[in-house]
């Protein structure tokens, strides 16, 4: 089976096989991961291996804090306006996306939101250039989602938003290229894409943003609060914290991120090639600058063939190719842990696919 | 390892072996569980099997709802008031332990909250009797904690609050007896006792609570949108899940929640005989009518004596004897999955303790 789900998807084949061979005896300790308790010295041991892991992975400096939390990204769309705007305040939204589009209007629930990018606001097959964002002078901080999973755009900039604090979705492209963390003030990804199995958002979070304990919000909202507990408020999501861990030694193994976005960038250069190649039997409405290298949506000439596209790759053991319930046609998920191998497999069936059919 | 933790705590081992011999090959579907699609026809079923299972299990009636959120109960303490009760109204609490106290605390900051058994209140040796409770005539609901896991308090009845909806924290004794759900409005547990692994809350909720759709709250809060969305506003915890139904299966192997229940008070009748018999070497605070059958919290002489017989606990192979951080001491928790074997080996341990110390 090669799974191109946009998530949760593939993971590491090494990384579920340790999964399953620990599954009854973590760490000799005689008992599973899914029977350790929060509050022992293992699991604090545990947490702490994985942040450190990840900040060397990453290379995360020491004044940021890493956080493992529930709710995934969608809760984090209510709970960065709550924690750092007032009913009066204003923020700012790029919005290119199903995602980024979502997170601005669950924040208009509780501030002012001006969308930055309003000359092409609505056009979700661009990333907007750095000229298109206008920034409100009173901002409390600027968000944006940096790959739309959906819409298949990738940010290839790190966005200047001069002194505001600069918040990003990282959900579906989080571990796959080296980033400067210290352009942010906040990265979050939801787990279910390249980190482990779903449950889980993980809160990379610049301590100075730490200072607003609001405690009229829900307290398991409040990340000053859920800082200041390592990540247990209240019980943590073990499991994918431990499976995370896994796949961060894993990515280690590989060479570390440099060596992810090589193959990142090979995956995506022969999907796309193939795509490009196709005479125009597969289609992508994207532009080619702002292609995103995770996840590519594409289309067929109509839903029928679409059907039977996705329908005979199930057959041929490609799952995961259907598009988003909310926009329909194909797409193709490239997560770190699809081998070369499963997208020159798929390629080979997309050609063979489009000759037979233009030859029908 | 006789693992007596409070949660995560002991889960069934025929459940452990299921998920690890499935781990990579999920029904022969090609693909870990960890891999599988949210919005795959697959784990729509998976859901809907789940859910059938514990509506046989417990037997509850067609006009509830079953939810698997995220967020754990904690994030259950703002839920509720954000979704029943507006700024002015009233609700009310029954407070008789750490949990409930911070359930109500919480909603403190939504709401008016009263104190129903304000006579007792910081009493958290006992649960308030019937009489006790003083329900506000305008009250939007009544929250009460069935078992107080910390303090080891457990309601040995269902309060009758008139025609107020009845809403329990069930986290620590859910799946342990029958219940009439018919009594409550909703029922909310933790996933990590009795139900899974962590992070997960398990929802049962009566229809027609879910009227009040408030667009002011955070999305993944709306308990409407959620159940709309069957679980699904955004990829669910999709493992724990999975273990849940494993678990629930297991359950109706081993007889039903009737079996569990007669186990459960032979579990508890041995180890609160062990401790009443000790001549005062175990001692413990709550009042007899009011003991938990789940969490034992008992003490030693001192926390020298306590600090040993952890220690020594341990060696033996008996872990997670020590008491919540909050309150110290020791505590031993007697889930579903906790055999009679280990609980008859530790009462053994503990004789052949306080013998020792004695003589010593």
């Amino acid at each position: 089976m090669y799974n191109f789900s946009p998530g949760p998807g593939v993971l590491f084949h090494d990384v579920l096989e340790y999964v399953q061979m620990e599954m009854l005896n973590w760490k000799n300790s005689g008992i599973s991961i899914l029977e350790l308790n929060h509050r022992s010295p293992e699991f604090r041991s545990l947490l702490m291996n994985t942040k450190h892991k990840l900040r060397l992975l990453m290379n995360i400096p020491a004044d940021y804090e890493i956080l493992f939390l529930q709710g995934g990204a969608t809760q984090m769309f209510s709970t960065i306006p709550l924690n750092f705007a007032n009913k009066n305040d204003k923020v700012d939204y790029i919005v290119n996306g199903y995602w980024s589009n979502f997170a601005a209007k669950e924040a208009s629930k509780f501030c002012n939101v001006n969308i930055s990018n309003m000359s092409n606001f609505n056009d979700y097959t661009i990333c907007p250039d750095q000229k298109d964002l206008k920034i409100s002078s009173e901002s409390k901080y600027v968000h944006y989602c940096d790959n739309e999973t959906i819409h298949g755009c990738e940010f290839d900039y790190v966005p200047d938003v001069g002194d505001k604090p600069l918040i990003c979705d990282m959900s579906s492209n989080f571990l796959s290229k080296l980033i400067d963390i210290k352009k942010f003030a906040m990265i979050y990804a939801g787990s279910h894409k390249n980190i482990g199995p779903a449950g889980m958002v993980l809160v990379i979070i610049r301590r100075n943003m730490l200072t607003n304990n609001k405690n009229d919000i829900p307290t398991m909202l409040n990340l000053v609060k859920l800082c200041e507990a390592n990540s247990m408020l209240n019980t943590p999501p073990i499991f994918p914290i431990y499976v995370a861990g896994l796949t961060f030694k894993k990515i280690f193994d590989m060479g570390g991120i440099h060596e992810i976005e090589k193959m990142r960038d090979l995956k995506a250069q022969k999907l796309y090639n193939t795509i490009d190649n196709s005479n125009g039997f597969y289609t992508y409405r994207m532009q080619p600058q702002y292609r995103s290298k995770m996840n590519v949506p594409f289309q067929l000439k109509n839903e029928q063939l679409e059907h039977e596209f996705i329908e005979q790759a199930k057959v041929q053991g490609f799952i995961g190719l259907n598009g988003h319930h909310s926009v329909g046609h194909c797409r193709v998920s490239l997560y770190n842990a699809m081998t070369m191998d499963g997208v020159v497999k798929l390629c080979n069936f997309m050609v063979e696919f489009s000759t037979y059919r233009v030859l029908c």
